[in-house]
């Protein structure tokens, strides 16, 4: 049978069984962000690792050298906040041609570091090597956390509200944007080359508030809100007027001719923080409301509800994985 | 200027400079085989990453994709020895094609668990990516090493001894006896397709002796004696009739043409350990002796006299660097 036919999570399904081990000391293993080992004392040891293929996960027509290394960066630092980490040390390998320039080898790296310096993250090692197809990029990422601020994928309970940081579908609408304008700078254009991981957000998130579960948006939220359910064996409904939808992207949607609600739904690479609190946190979540940019869009319900969209007509309506498929 | 002009280690010089940090927590950071963090009390953590490319570093028609995912575990697990420590857990990325056969790409992973099992190294997650032109494998793996036993490249002294564990040149006298013979087996073959990296060797060695430095052999014996004595700014003297050549090698030399010297000089990837240990240790290497493969092969001599070789009829050859460049 060919990969794939099983895709991304078929193949994580069968490693999960026949590969990765069941060791005391790993809290956390494969199925949520990033790993998690005991370490010192009431500290927790965070392990990650994203990688970035040419023509796969980045396209040298509309990024440069150093956004593509700021992108796979990015993708691992986000992996730490969804854990309500922070980040300490990076690994950098990275795929060469023989005839790149070393130029822009360098810029990958500044990329790299540009975005790792703004979160104390220290590159101290990494490989290069030949590869003869196409530029990749892949990063091996420390960081850690306190034992009583980690957050998994699981730990939903139904009731629970359904919360998002920022605004969603603006990677999708900047990737968009930029095929049909590949020179133009937009904020849109930003959010899909040069994204923020929500470090400071989750930490805010962790210190101030008893998240029951985290995510992070790299497939798009629908699918998000999937993997968050099914960890905890639960349904969600979400809100269509409570989603986030700037103004930037609702112009880019009707320019381009396309749904902002859809790119909402599936947009990959939005690296928000998707997470799950008690209704009881309600009155906190006001309060750290002041300082970040959050929305309340949904909740939690049972399994058998399963992943609903209630649109603005009252009518619900079932949401399917659309993110991004790797095979 | 093209990147293939400054090679892999102008890059890593490059680098040095601009990207790598100094942090105080990282005792050893780039220019060794593994960066070490300082951790709980008198533990270190060793943090690694070693990546394999299609048609750079293996090749499918001499491998198999269980013998892809065991050296490349090998590369990491070596890089962990090669600083005195055990390894712990273990994040593999996997670039894959989407016609791959799900049964092949499990093999790799079975090749990675085999021999990660063997050391108590656990997989924990990782990534799989989709990349249009080749299979890679790239490992970040973690470690420990008690404050004590940690030994790096750096350290050696003018008159200390430079010794080698096993037997040298049978990983590149299998590739070429692989090249004329695809489908033969051989020791030689296992050598190159099946290596064992010496984690135990390095624990028996720091355990009972005091290394004064140490490398393992990647990218072939004189490449990584240049390393060893570029880091403490010395030179170092090896005896021809010294280095370890088995029977085995010395025939295929024949049969093949070939220089067995130049197969122990020049062959990578043999993940065999370097390390050097003052003149007083002697009498405790004889004892270790008894439990591991050992050789004597020189002595660390000033930066002056260079890196050379002592030949049967004592005239002294200088060695270059023909270890594996990457560009």
């Amino acid at each position: 049978m060919k990969i794939e036919k099983i895709g991304e999570f078929g193949l994580i399904d069968l490693l999960k069984r026949r590969t990765f081990s069941q060791d005391k000391r790993v809290l956390v293993s494969v199925g949520d962000d990033a790993a998690v080992i005991k370490s010192c004392k009431d500290k927790l040891l965070i392990f990650t690792t994203d990688t970035m293929v040419e023509k796969v996960h980045f396209d040298l027509r509309y990024s440069t050298f150093k956004q593509v290394g700021w992108k796979a960066m990015v993708a691992n630092l986000s992996d730490i906040a969804a854990m309500g980490g922070l980040p300490t040390f990076a690994l950098v390998t990275i795929g060469l041609s023989k005839s790149m320039s070393v130029k822009n080898v360098l810029s990958i790296y500044d990329g790299i570091t540009a975005v790792g310096k703004r979160y104390k993250c220290s590159v101290i090692g990494g490989d290069t090597v030949f590869s003869p197809q196409g530029v990749f990029v892949s990063i091996a990422l420390l960081g850690e956390v306190e034992k009583k601020f980690l957050v998994k994928r699981s730990g939903a309970k139904s009731g629970d509200l359904i919360c998002v940081t920022g605004d969603l579908g603006e990677a999708q609408a900047g990737l968009e944007f930029l095929k049909k304008n590949p020179r133009k700078k937009s904020p849109l254009v930003r959010k899909h080359l040069n994204p923020v991981p929500r470090i400071n957000e989750a930490r805010a998130l962790v210190r101030n508030l008893k998240i029951s579960s985290m995510i992070d948006i790299s497939d798009g939220l629908s699918s998000e809100l999937f993997h968050l359910t099914e960890e905890s064996n639960l349904g969600a409904v979400i809100y269509q007027d409570k989603i986030p939808i700037s103004s930037k992207c609702i112009k880019a949607g009707s320019f381009l001719g396309k749904s902002p609600l859809l790119w909402a739904l599936s947009s990959g690479e939005e690296y928000e923080l998707l997470f799950t609190l008690s209704r009881k946190e309600l009155p906190s979540l006001e309060k750290v409301e002041r300082k970040i940019k959050l929305s309340l869009i949904g909740e939690i319900v049972s399994k058998k509800e399963g992943v609903v969209l209630q649109q603005r007509s009252g009518k619900m309506r079932k949401l399917t994985k659309t993110g991004f498929k790797h095979f």
